[in-house]
């Protein structure tokens, strides 16, 4: 933890001088902010004369990310490079790296980096080639167009990350995801800083990897959706180029059906297990008090242990209800010759044992909050999920597990499948301001993590669940804590949005296909204009009790191409406020939106009288075309009368309610449109 | 070839009573057509008690095809299956499948499948499971669509294919693909029946397959793309598993640049060598006069052999122009030795010791067929492919073999890197009634393949060069060959194409991606819509001499977002045809369009402001705006001066020249256009 102390240090000298400047500057679209940044004279314009010199310690990994460099910026730009490859030899050139030493692939590992752009070149300066492919990024992030050639801006940047644990978690047991998506999510994390990737591969659904000393584990329990070893080797030999980290986790003793399906004789009941087709949280649990189950589970750990290089394994170890030990005579016995009181007693023991086998191979134990008992070894990370929706505040076990000496990491706040709005993630702190911890205590708080589960994702959608809201969390793990204003975040995530797709993330087009399906071939438009104000339920409430939608079902439905933080939405909310200002002046886009409304329902209409699936969204529509023809009467009429009272509570309650798993998202627009003209007597 | 012969007599006897009636069925959207179908009472109605059994002969790949049948199914309707694997043990279910015995995935293996549906269930039967994929494939494509649900029609379908070898090409060495793509496209032909994937592994530009006997082959020459064994084998069980042979394609003794950067000493030259960046043909040429040639060929065809399946492996052979050999003394004094008066006679001579290599290992020749020399053995296949642009007759080389006793595929006509309109390929039949063959060398022609080189395609474009045109040359070799009437196939394919994406297919989506980046984040309206009259330059202008584009210039231009058989240059066609037709009532969609293309000039102007992508596009609008308000104007006065004539021939000379490697395509139609109103004094 000695780097991580020199770490802050160098973080507080540079903030002292940088965060006025650094939120104020709106003309870059950088994302995450970096920690210190300059405008200086000059611009560095892109021709194909562009070449790259590493000309200190070039590593393969940074020769390569160099190399992906050059692709993506002629790809942008267009402009066809003389030279296609970074060259050591060169003593000139466009962009010039110096790194002192190949980075480690660890924990807390020197990311930083500094980047000086003028007219005539490109200095990228690092510790170590991962600095060095941090730095890459934030420059390719920094490719302006003026209207007839692109270039890179003077600037003057330092940068180093606020904290060392920045992770996206992706459930792979709900939903498998084959490698390219993992893949093009590397790339995606990449681009964006983040520097962990936590694989959640067993869950009740499935379990996701190759077993060589218990093959029954991925024959029977993974409908053949598993990675090989080969490719999970591949999978972190490209992290790893990427500068990631790949933490794998399997989830025992809880959310272990599909180990029960493969060895049925671990279980804490005397039954037969088949792989999970609902969500939800299930009773099957391994045995505790079977020595077999620590047998089965060292030869697991074992194979794990070698396949993954990083010291930290995840073991999952969260939602034990302890139902089925609680039914088991065999084991109520155990607990009372042990003298434990609790289930949570024994799953100390159960996790105390794992523990074990961890240490005898070299590893170190990470697990959700629940692991965190008594006389849990502090070498272990709590990794802290539960809050309101658990009945608990956020960050309860995070404060705990820094104050009881563990190291911790955040994710409560960052689980995207809840589907919130981009700001509600964004502005969640690790370590805000009134956090009652000291200094020592603050520094085990390593970061946090985002968390992709994957009950409602396909191969089809989990980009558009990740993208772009995973990179306005990298940016809260990164950039100083300062750095929080949420519109000028907004503007940059649209850009860096949109830049996703040059790394093959899928959020964009992949909306489309869905619509398209939907529209069985016909025109997509009026689907498309209604998911400008429709969004995916949130929280569970789109799977009610898991049991509305099987692993099979289809995702191919209009939620599914829904997403959070619906434009038109924002727009109609803008436009709103705009009118409360100045009714006079904003009154024509407020009419022509509503118009819009009104004639795409017509449209959809037609739409639905050729194709069977437009049907069940007809209520969405049809609510949000009564309420703009409303509207536009009171426009029109000038004013609000006592009748329209009750009609506008009518339309309103019309429109909240739910179909097809969306709603729409323009009633508190709505809301506050009336209760100004209300107010006003308009 | 026992079984090819029964094939044949079976279909010639199916083919008397269903030609007529198939041909002007047109209301299912099935490609490849079938053989045989009959309408019949009656529909079934897909709903969530759908189920599958197969009730004879369950293989694991029948399992897994028809569990991938129930996905497919429930996304695209978005119905909610209760069941959601086929079931062995079931009497009743909704699709019944009937399999006599396992396929085995080899040449001329039976394919047939009978497939009946009524309104209380679905009957497919077939001999082998390949037969059942085949027609799990035509059953999807059979789900229609009323205005509130999805239904399979009632038809009774015999069917079987017209030819055993039909193949689709890929290109890897050009530009690397990586596995997904590979795997999407074998999705892909499956969807359309095509059943032989041949995989051109190595080029002058790069050897892309690892070398456990040589690595300094991978390592040296791939720039680090290329495929693991590992790899290799998971992409052909992944085809046997759609059905589809896998014939690996190592190019010899020319197009050797990327083995010679390895191993220079097996060059034809004493030099060393680089991995080519450039296209064309390139004289580095194996010495086959070198016994280490033999040597490392012999190590190299050892391991393809022991990964391929398949009997036939594919030496290249093609474009050889011998220049090194010439320049060799070496080379000529064995040339004497062996009392050889031309490069041909020692082309001969190097196959013959590569076929002696491959026959040791089991293994049968194909080569292009620059390989059919005097001493060919005949258990050879000739690959056909040159044709008017090489300066011979199509199908010279495919005569020539069939007469010679060789069994020969066809590539001619089926290149999809000339980038022609889809017509142009469909037509063109392996077995013309011309044919000056007898029956038994008709025999010989076993099929074709379409050929999609690799010089100007990446990862983001190559899905909309084979996609939709592969499915047309699918249907020449699959169908009778009477079923050629362009107008139905182009209905038809409009849907197959569009059905492609639920596969992972990007042709559609991935346009867009490339129009986002060229508009810089700006709106891509005005892009979107030039698509729709411009097309690619077509043969090899695109890249005149090879020169223009090296292997890592960018593909992200206009002319790889748009594609052959622009819409709006086929719908504009039809205007101008029905106004040839009838001026009076035609006239108004005719000026709606023009004036549409006057507004997009426009409205790119206003683009090109912003981003420096679109400038180069001015001038194609800008033409095509000219033109738009030069006929505006001849309609509304109603009439044709003399003084339009030079200006109509300036017009049109400008919007021929092509900008950006692209062209207008409504040239013709306006020149039509013209002419009529010439003609009529309009």
């Amino acid at each position: 933890m000695k780097k991580q102390f020199i770490r802050t240090l160098v973080l507080c000298i540079m903030m002292q001088t940088m965060i006025a400047q650094s939120i104020e500057n709106t003309m870059h679209n950088l994302m995450p902010w970096p920690q210190k940044i300059e405008n200086k004279e000059g611009k560095f314009i892109i021709d194909s004369n562009f070449t790259i010199a590493i000309q200190q310690k070039q590593t393969n990994r940074l020769y390569k990310a160099s190399t992906r460099f050059l692709r993506r910026l002629s790809g942008r730009t267009g402009v066809f490079f003389d030279v296609g490859f970074p060259d050591q030899e060169r003593t000139s050139a466009s962009l010039i790296i110096k790194v002192g030493r190949k980075g480690t692939i660890e924990l807390s590992e020197d990311e930083s980096y500094s980047l000086t752009t003028k007219s005539n070149g490109i200095l990228l300066e690092s510790e170590t080639d991962i600095g060095a492919m941090r730095g890459l990024e934030t420059l390719l992030q920094l490719v302006t167009a003026t209207t007839d050639h692109f270039y890179i801006p003077g600037v003057k940047i330092e940068d180093a990350p606020r904290f060392p644990w920045r992770g996206l978690m992706i459930d792979v047991a709900r939903h498998y995801q084959p490698i390219q998506v993992i893949k093009r999510n590397l790339d995606a994390m990449a681009s964006v800083k983040l520097n962990v990737f936590h694989w959640h591969l067993t869950d009740d659904q499935g379990f996701r990897i190759e077993c060589k000393s218990h093959p029954r584990l991925h024959q029977m329990s993974s409908d053949g959706q598993y990675y090989t070893h080969q490719e999970i080797k591949d999978v972190i030999e490209y992290a790893m180029d990427r500068g990631i980290r790949v933490i794998p986790e399997i989830d025992v003793p809880g959310h272990a059906t599909a180990i029960l399906t493969a060895y049925p004789e671990l279980g804490s009941k005397d039954t037969t297990y088949q792989v999970e087709r609902y969500a939800g949280i299930f009773d099957p649990t391994l045995d505790p008090t079977n020595e077999k189950t620590y047998k089965v589970l060292e030869d697991i750990f074992k194979e794990i242990s070698a396949l993954f290089p990083d010291p930290y394994i995840h073991i999952g170890g969260d939602e034990n209800e302890g139902k089925h030990w609680d039914e088991n005579p065999k084991i109520s016995d155990f607990k009372k010759e042990h003298h434990f009181t609790n289930n949570h007693q024994l799953q100390a023991y159960f996790n105390s044992r794992i523990q074990r086998i961890l240490r005898k191979l070299g590893k170190k134990m990470m697990g959700w909050e629940e692991i965190m008992t008594k006389d849990l070894d502090t070498s272990s990370i709590i990794h802290s999920w539960k809050g309101v929706n658990e009945g608990v505040k956020p960050r309860h076990s995070l404060l705990q597990a820094a104050k009881g000496g563990y190291h911790t990491v955040l994710s409560n706040g960052y689980y995207l499948d809840l589907m919130h709005n981009v700001s509600d993630h964004y502005l969640v702190d690790p370590i805000p301001d009134d956090i009652a911890l000291t200094e020592g205590e603050k520094e085990r708080i390593l970061g946090g993590e985002i968390a992709m589960w994957g009950e409602l994702i396909t191969t089809l959608t989990i980009d558009s669940r990740i993208w772009p809201r995973a990179a306005a969390i990298a940016e809260r793990l990164w950039s100083p804590k300062e750095v929080r204003e949420v519109e000028h975040m907004k503007k940059r995530l649209a850009i860096i949005s949109f830049r996703l797709e040059e790394l093959g993330i899928t959020h964009i087009k992949n909306q489309k296909v869905i619509l398209r399906n939907i529209a069985n071939g016909y025109t997509i438009d009026a689907l498309s204009k209604l998911t400008k104000v429709c969004q995916p339920l949130k929280g569970y409430t789109r799977n009610k009790g898991g049991t509305e939608y099987k692993s099979y079902s289809p995702f191919t439905l209009f939620a599914d191409a829904c997403t959070t933080d619906a434009p038109d939405a924002l727009k109609f909310d803008k436009m709103v406020n705009e009118y409360i200002v100045n009714p006079k002046n904003a009154i024509r886009p407020l009419e022509a939106i509503l118009n819009s409304w009104v004639r795409n329902h017509d449209e959809l209409e037609i739409l639905n009288s050729k194709t069977p699936l437009v049907n069940e969204l007809l209520d969405l529509s049809s609510a949000l075309k009564e309420l703009s023809l409303f509207f536009l009467r009171l426009l029109e009429q000038g004013g609000i009368s006592k009748t329209n009272y009750n009609e506008f509570i009518k339309l309103i309650d019309i429109a909240k309610v739910p179909h097809a798993d969306v709603e729409i998202v323009v009633n508190d627009s709505f809301i506050k449109l009336f209760e100004f003209m209300k107010k006003n007597e308009l």
